[in-house]
């Protein structure tokens, strides 16, 4: 498996376009984006759990419950949440696309970003759409990420590339993160393409098996988002026989959708709001794979620890406390923890007690913008990682007025 | 029921002390605090939910088990927590201070918050026992109230008067907040002293089903501590016929203990790392009682909507967001959502939907330093509260480096 260029147009026949059409008041920023498959793909998602859902989401449920699609389109600016004409607009921006590039609205993914609650006008799609679908290129990835970002502040892109019974098969993705990323549930946009050969159900059955150790395992602010999904698409040009069960193949394609999503997940919580340092936290020892979970994503979305790695504080007690309280039943007599960045590795625990530990040198290893938080509960061989940031004063001051 | 003066030396027979011994670094700041009974009195308790505890729970535990105790002890500045020597130190400070006021080591109530996993040193503790006794006076409140304080910028205090069976009775308390306040738990240190009798059994049962609704539903930053408990010491002094029972005298008695830890929860909430406002979000309508304070403590712990508070920013799309994701079942389509202050009110939301309304009547309400957050379900009788606060600048200073 290889890393590649290309993002979501890595894969055959795939292009894409991002354009600013007016949606947001930066007239610097593009707020409209297209990916497009020459070929009606297999299509699967994954969907925010929050009860308040964008109408977006509504209207994408319908369309690819025949488990087909052909294009995505992605506006940023305005959630399309809690209006009182949300799905008229959604299914609006799908027919118009539809009509656009001749395919069938229904077949046609749609999603928003962005404020809740604000009339959503579909005069800037409407007049941004043919201009959108004329710009398609291959080399349109970027264009599209860029489309999609709210208060991100760097394009998350991959792709690999990887072989299926001796053909070339591609998998490529574009994500938008930031804060209300929260475990539980799809809470970013992802949108993930490749020319695989797969059918609707065994796509789905690898995408909601991928993301239950992948995007719920991110959190940047414990919120839990309303519009956020997980789509993936894929259209079979790489000519492998079609992925139909479970076997060499399936996973074959299982793990280059996991080294898509393991690296978004890292990029999204790198790119948390404010955030200064990525945050990963992996649980071993325990006694199943539902307490090193549950471990982990407690330990990354505690705020006080977060804050305490914004300060480079090797205040482990903080990781002992949010263990304690995570709800798994563990035996805080057993706990190890120790910090790890590329400036080395210190044990700051040993047996849920103070051991005597260099403050300097982990003061080092704190200074430093990807830190690991290991954490071996010595009960088990069960193993999990979550992934988050931290605690800044710029998440304070983004999101203490983030609407004007 | 009228407030009165003298916080835990309001009831008879009640003193208090606050002195500093040496533990904490700062030199202006008292770190030892004492209350005491002339008489033993009955005793009640709930702790923290976390399952690293704090030694002197273990200590605390026993000593009440039998309902009685005479006087609580608590130390700031060491949380004597995930220390070999945790528990002998606890059982140590009970037993040095019986000695010295001469009544039994089992009758001391043991508490003690700060850093945890450091070495917590007996010696500045058993130096300052005599001066912290021999100071003990019917004015000493505010001097244990400073005497327990951590990163809380005032001081928490109240008292009320009030009649049961024609005799006046006094119940008053102290309180230390600020971070890691999470409902679910008696997450912090609150001391609550009267002078009615009441058996410890009902003594008991009063504050496990007060505190349901009181500092259960107080949150300030989502992380639940290791060390927190809520005392109750009742000596009887006032001379009330013994309360055995529920009915009308213990009815009394159980509004006039609301009534103290309500204010005192409003105090902590207001208190929180960094805060600027005390925010209260008030649930009804709902279809039960779970459901309303599911929904209220959602909200109040949204650090996306805490942040926007902080801003003054009506962005009531994260108060349907944390409704959404909160678990609780709830019809989105019928909730109004309404900002007040002592500016006045304004509705934001209807029927989960956006409404037209005045930005500047919004920032104006906004401004205030007390916000209630207003959520009606529209779907039964049912109501809660709970209690935060804004989630600012100075949370993520102090918390980013607490320990140096």
């Amino acid at each position: 498996m290889k890393i590649i260029e290309g993002g979501v147009c890595a894969a055959k026949g795939f292009t894409a376009n991002g354009i600013r059409c007016g949606i947001r008041k930066n007239k610097d920023k593009r707020d409209l984006s297209l990916i497009f498959s020459e070929a009606v793909g297999s299509c699967a998602a994954v969907y925010t759990t929050n009860l308040v859902k964008g109408a977006p989401i509504a209207v994408t449920k319908q369309h690819i419950s025949d488990g087909r699609a052909q294009a995505i389109i992605c506006n940023s600016g305005n959630a399309n949440t809690c209006n009182p004409n949300g799905e008229a607009v959604a299914t609006e921006m799908a027919e118009l696309l539809g009509k656009e590039l001749n395919i069938k609205a229904e077949d046609v993914v749609v999603a928003s970003t962005g404020v809740i609650g604000q009339p959503m006008d579909i005069t800037p799609i409407a007049n941004g759409i043919p201009e959108l679908s004329k710009g398609l290129t291959a080399d349109g990835s970027d264009l599209a990420s860029e489309g999609i970002m709210t208060t991100d502040t760097v394009k998350k892109s991959i792709a690999v590339e990887f072989e299926i019974g001796g053909k070339i098969c591609r998998i490529g993705g574009i994500a938008k993160g930031s804060g209300m990323i929260h475990p539980n549930m799809a809470t970013m946009l992802v949108f993930i393409t490749s020319d695989v050969a797969i059918e609707p159900s065994m796509l789905q059955k690898a995408l909601s098996s991928d993301i239950a150790d992948t995007f719920n395992m991110v959190s940047i602010d414990g919120d839990t988002s309303t519009n956020d999904m997980v789509v993936v698409l894929a259209n079979g040009m790489a000519g492998n026989e079609t992925i139909t069960e479970e076997g060499e193949d399936y996973a074959t394609f299982m793990k280059a959708l996991n080294t898509i999503t393991v690296h978004l997940c890292r990029m999204i919580a790198a790119d948390g709001e404010g955030a200064t340092k990525l945050l990963e936290c992996r649980t071993f020892g325990a006694s199943d794979k539902e307490t090193a979970k549950t471990v982990a994503k407690s330990v990354i979305c505690s705020s006080l620890l977060k804050a305490a790695m914004f300060g480079a504080d090797a205040n482990w007690g903080r990781v002992l406390c949010a263990i304690g309280y995570s709800g798994a039943d563990v035996d805080v007599e057993k706990i190890d923890v120790d910090f790890e960045s590329k400036a080395g590795k210190i044990n700051v625990c040993k047996d849920g007690r103070a051991v005597d530990f260099s403050e300097e040198k982990a003061k080092e290893i704190l200074l430093e913008d990807e830190i690991n938080i290991l954490i071996d509960l010595k009960s088990g061989t069960s193993e999990a990682t979550a992934w988050g940031c931290d605690l800044t004063y710029d998440y304070v001051k983004i999101n203490g007025d983030y609407r004007t």
